[in-house]
């Protein structure tokens, strides 16, 4: 595993969003490390009070990277050494702002959405102006994945179903949530991820917080157990999958609630294609659950753009009239959840194509009963 | 362990930091997740996307925690139940921004130096004034330690140096500074951390690399392997010490240029007291390795502040001419490169007191002969 694509897929990326930041009347971008450094140059730089960055010129000359002289090595990971960028390194004492100005040949630029204000105000003074977010020059581009990143993500698919394969004989009255999440670590490593992102195992009433991570509640026959899972995949594109087990036969209100939250979900994903709205799929989500009386229990958005990141864009959220193309993924994630009794959710990753929508996770929806 | 220190700590750091705000001529100040947030009130909410932030009003009028529906139940674990915080909290279709405006009597805000362009600039738009840097404001409260604080970095200081009392027996020739590091890893856990925030091995060549990692580099007789550790320990306080070992006797060339470093460090924690500029204790160290001709592979600055954040103010950098006053804790780590072939480093972490300073680290300074 090289931690990277070939080198000429950042070429290419650098061209389309060198491009795109002139079409929005820019002089650059500036990109300090973060999804969208790794994105475009294959770094995993994690500089925080010495300023590294990728500067952009939208003319399509050469990108500059400034970097801390103490930083050149972990360069030498990136696709930086191979792609004809100037690297202009500065030491303690010297005005790295002023190389990034220098490296421009004007002053209205984007800047990642994850600068730190640290950087953001000392670069925007020097600059005299208020730079604007990268992220509406490089949104399509983000989002839309080509075939490399679809290659990545299922794959990262198909290990977070070989994890909740194994989800209930983890499941054992008597043991904590905690220790659950332990095994459920190992196992996301075990098959294939490089580490594990987030783990959350919601048992009874924890599974009615959408949030709620793991505590040392044990796990007793009856319970509902929310179990959302996910991890990077080399190069870095994430799983992200949740399913509801029941540990023990449910209740008959239970299963129904839940029936219709596996309608809603599934009509969700059914609805996914290209030329609706990211809304609209929130939307048919949440008139499945509306029609029989669950609006008020659903309380977040449908979904999440993921790739690189596990939250990014498109979000699937009420409002957004974002229009849907082929390569955009996102999780399709309905849930329910009554305060101090029970919560449920079901999640697949959903990848946009030319008719449609496929799903890189491919687990049964079913509430999967643990027999005790 | 509770994570956090008592209400009142919290409660006194928001009356200074308001009153601080205050005297800056600012309405308040705006701060999302990090550092500042879990000074200021215990909070380790990390989100993102969603803005989280405690507003401070400089007027002193209680402080307001803007704060997405779904992240509300991690708002227990901090202070702010305690804190009689307004809590304002949102969900998706809001305007978070117009919370943190109403939240305030007028537009002149600092930001805390990790709030994402993200968030930065819609505020600063909604606003309509670009914020300062909160730096400013809270550099001097969050430079001097209280005593809880003080000891919270003895206790790290102490638990680093009984890893370094192990690390003799993990350099054995034959193994990996890999598989060193998982073993000092697993030993800085042991000892008390909560967790690993870094671990450098960088034996022969790569000990001239000052922020090598580790590598699958072979352990060998001869080699001068540079160990910098360290990790946080509740409630959260780092610690953070180097120190070089030998395997096997050094060449009389590596232990003369030794001694002089080990001279700059002592010179330099010898040096420090208040009423001193941090960039003069810098001089110290950098004056004794250029009276030996050893200017040029000193290649960094001599330490940094160090507390909730591995990196912090003060900077002990040249041209820094901050005074230094008791409690401001920071460390002392000159370093001698020399590419291709060594280097040493030596670290304490000091915290200044009336009339010197005290050092948290106590393991023998000189360079520590592994016999093979």
């Amino acid at each position: 595993m090289t931690g990277r694509f070939s080198t000429d897929v950042y070429a290419q990326r650098l061209r389309v969003a060198a491009a795109s930041a002139a079409e929005a009347g820019l002089a650059g971008l500036v990109i300090t490390p973060g999804y969208d450094l790794r994105y475009l140059v294959g770094s995993r730089a994690q500089t925080f009070e010495r300023l590294t960055a990728l500067v952009l010129p939208a003319d399509g000359s050469a990108p500059t990277v400034v970097v801390p002289r103490l930083e050149l090595a972990a360069l030498k990971e990136s696709a930086v050494p191979d792609l004809g960028v100037t690297v202009r390194d500065w030491v303690d004492g010297e005005n790295p702002y002023q190389l990034v100005a220098d490296a421009l040949t004007g002053s209205a630029v984007a800047v990642t959405d994850s600068m730190p204000a640290l950087h953001l105000l000392p670069l925007a003074d020097l600059l005299g102006t208020v730079p604007v977010l990268a992220t509406d020059v490089l949104r399509r581009l983000r989002m839309i994945k080509d075939p490399a990143e679809i290659d990545a993500l299922r794959k990262a698919g198909a290990a977070i179903d070989r994890v909740h394969a194994r989800v209930p004989e983890f499941l054992v009255p008597g043991r904590t949530e905690a220790e659950v999440s332990a095994d459920i670590a190992e196992a996301i490593v075990a098959e294939g991820h490089s580490e594990v992102a987030f783990i959350i195992v919601g048992s009874g009433p924890n599974g009615a917080d959408p949030h709620h991570e793991c505590s040392d509640r044990v796990l007793r026959a009856g319970d509902i157990v929310v179990v959302d899972i996910g991890g990077p995949y080399e190069p870095g594109y994430n799983s992200d999958s949740t399913r509801t087990y029941s540990i023990g036969e449910p209740r008959p209100e239970v299963a129904r609630q839940y029936a219709v939250l596996q309608q809603a979900q599934a009509d969700a994903v059914a609805a996914v294609r290209p030329g609706m709205s990211a809304g609209a799929v929130d939307a048919v989500a949440r008139d499945v659950l509306a029609a029989q009386g669950l609006a008020e229990v659903f309380v977040h958005r449908t979904g999440h753009g993921i790739g690189l990141s596990v939250h990014e864009e498109p979000y699937i959220v009420a409002g957004n009239d974002l229009t849907l193309e082929p390569g955009m993924a996102f999780s399709v994630e309905p849930g329910i959840y009554f305060p101090g009794q029970w919560g449920a959710r079901i999640e697949d990753i959903v990848i946009v194509t030319e008719d449609g929508a496929e799903s890189v996770n491919n687990r049964p929806h079913d509430l999967i009963v643990v027999p005790v």
